[in-house]
């Protein structure tokens, strides 16, 4: 499956490692031992013999008929569905075994530990001796870089942040104002601690309102690729631990996103909104600033969110895809709509 | 307020000095001398004694009864919900005198005349001799960098390129093909000059339009982290004084953004549109190509702009988030529409 | 039309060769020899005498009357709006005329090949003796950068990366499990190769699925500033020959985007989707998981796409902007859609 230019070699399995692992129990044909060694993984569609895959979404159920994986994981409900012959790992999360089979089958890298001699560290700064610092990272002055963590080449650490052990941040990366916890990933070109939008308006112009807060990461947060978080205004930009923040994502000043909570691509908050737990924020969606959005709710992707929501309300907005003819008449009509109404008042 | 490992300790002032700088007046209570000093400030809902906050968005009023602060700027006309006790800076507009406050407190911190030795400037530059030049940062050759103006790390200045004096451009930019103001700020992460998305479609496949302007930035302007401002096509970019644009916005080839006018995270404006003069346009917000938005309109959050905009003119689009089952019905009764105007017509 | 402290002066040509570079032909007034020589070109606005320009869109029809030019390019089906003694180009697409035109006044700048002393370059990585390596490059282990290919400064190529020829990438780049083609420009701050948005859900937390695939790259295609493209979660994602990605947009795990698609600014693709060939993909505009987008399909700006779509079918979603006087009273309308219908019912 992975390409060993990028990936090292997998660490096989054999079935009954594989059953521990994944929490499941196996359902094999007659010709299969549970020592039988499970090459590497796949998916259901490239899948071939002596390797695993998983179903989980229904979509994909189309190819398991001619699916020749010498293991499918799957669900209860759906294993039925599957040929007689074919081996498989009941699991009551498909997707969530798989997640622990990758992990085993290729870890983590890990970079050793060292500090390339292109880095400017500052003398004052801590860094841990276990961390990984790669070319041309900067880190200023009383900068906290904690065990094992990595920071790759050309990031930028600002004065007196920290960043706590087992963390990854990747390359090209700044980082100012922030305190940031363990078990942290930051992808490439993450921008956290500037400035908040912040200024007032007038008559002269605008005059700046000086952005005194931070932002505070907690532990096992995920951020994605050239996403944004400003630094509080006064109280702190806050992301609790277990968020995972996908790519492209703007997080405005005095936000704070309560544990485990999710906001896919190019979404975005709007300063001093609170986002209460596990709540999930789908792609392009927007939130207004100063609302709250209490636990559990989930907003659809490209929502425009401007009021507060209820704890586990499901939101959506805007008005799906239709071919451009149809939609052109949908919105004839929706001007229409006060004429119908008038009409149906006579 | 501020954490002491990010910024400099307050420059405290009393009563009579506060009263000056925010142009606003004092009703103390009878236990209060103008020569009190504050010695901090704060959010409405965390300030302290001895400390001053500010209210002005009515969203705030319900934490007024409780605050503990030693003096709240407060807008006239609210004035009169505050305790008889309370001490109160009347103001016309209490957020821009806050502003004021922030920086009197806090001044913005300024960087030592330096240049890092691992920078990289070529001998044909002119980087005058109050710069700041960080680490790693590149500056080709014949580019300008004015008086006391600040290059952040990592950072990538093109041939040619001016900067003006008193900008700051922090950590990991890339600008090119541009000539940029004094009093500039450009956050990490930005792009400025690159190509416009300039080519011919064609059966042969697609062909390079020379993308031949620059990008034109005057005074006083503000740019949000990752923002991406392309250079002109023939005609230049162009950012009028005192514009400010957030996080994660795209301006296209050819745009023209009149003075002051205010971009929320991840708007975009498409190539050769022209932009009044302090026009406000909310988040996600698009506008499309080659049409013209007029002095002083506003474009609310999340909406698209496909024809010309008239002066002061406030525009909205989309459809609010609603529960998701309001939301289907709507869309089902949006579909039904049609049906429903043509039994009207029986 | 080029300012010379960013471009080198143009290379001036007569009617004569213009007239075959562009696949046109000439229609000249009795003064205009076809040896006359043409000095720059400009915008039809701008163009003054001895200069060419082009008129395209019809919305700029409106300066053929007054324009300067001494030769513009033109459609045949409005150069009879022209004025009599204006000397024509008539071509069959006038802006892909104009494109070759701009090439050969000024022809794309190539940096000399070298390698910059700060440049991190692995002695296993293979870097053609022809490319040029910028300041602060830093190029991993065993990766592979083609004849011609310029990386500019501050970018990171990882391991294993391979680049073809006649490439460019600009500075402040983050590329790692990549395989890239020939003839591709890679925009500053563009994130190519990090993990995808993969993890399972559970009651302990989000569990990350190891994101074993690549990102697989072809000839002739342009991404631009800022833009992020995740790699594959064992599939890759692929970007076929000729595609156009502009400034911001995110490319989801697993996605496939086929030949000569092209999509503008801040639009973006959710997992696992797969787009057809000539597809055109408006700004702003959010294609979710698991669909199929079939070739030469059209999606308008700012749409949001959750299903299969056809074949050169043209979709567009949302409304277009309103006064907000206008859009209340329709999202009012909207809300009453169920008590119109009821009442119709009765």
């Amino acid at each position: 499956m992975a390409d060993t230019a990028f990936f090292n070699s997998p660490n096989c399995l054999n079935l009954t490692e594989i059953e521990k692992l994944c929490e499941g129990y196996l359902k094999l044909n007659d010709n299969t031992d549970k020592d039988f060694i499970i090459e590497d993984l796949a998916t259901i569609q490239e899948a071939k013999i002596k390797e695993a895959c998983f179903l989980q979404n229904k979509k994909y159920l189309k190819y398991l008929e001619k699916c020749q994986a010498s293991l499918v994981l799957i669900g209860e409900e759906i294993s039925e569905k599957a040929p007689q012959h074919m081996n498989l790992l009941i699991c009551k999360d498909p997707y969530r075994s798989w997640a622990s089979l990758t992990q085993a089958y290729y870890p983590f890298e890990k970079r050793e530990p060292s500090i390339h001699p292109s880095a400017i560290i500052s003398s004052s700064a801590n860094v841990d001796k276990t961390a990984f610092i790669g070319p041309h990272v900067v880190i200023e002055d009383d900068a906290i870089v904690g065990k094992n963590t990595e920071i790759h080449a050309g990031s930028y650490i600002g004065r007196s942040v920290k960043i706590g052990d087992n963390s990854v941040i990747y390359s090209n990366c700044s980082i100012t104002h922030a305190y940031i916890g363990h078990m942290v990933v930051i992808h490439s070109g993450v921008r956290i601690g500037q400035d908040g939008f912040g200024f007032a308006m007038g008559a002269k112009g605008y005059k700046y309102v000086r952005q005194l807060g931070r932002v505070i990461i907690g532990n096992d947060v995920n951020i994605g690729a050239n996403t944004t978080i400003d630094r509080g205004a006064g109280p702190d930009t806050i992301i609790e631990d277990g968020v995972r923040i996908d790519n492209l994502v703007q997080i405005g000043h005095n936000v704070k996103i309560g544990q485990a909570s999710v906001f896919a691509g190019q979404s975005g908050v709007a300063g001093s909104s609170v986002i209460g737990k596990g709540v999930v924020v789908g792609g392009q969606s927007g939130i207004s600033g100063h609302i709250h959005i209490e636990d559990r709710a989930i907003v659809m992707a490209k929502t425009g969110v401007d009021k507060d929501v209820k704890a586990g309300e499901i939101l959506a907005s805007g008005i799906p895809a239709a071919p451009v003819k149809e939609h052109w008449r949908r919105m004839a009509m929706l001007n229409k709509l006060n004429d119908i109404y008038k009409s149906l008042k006579k």
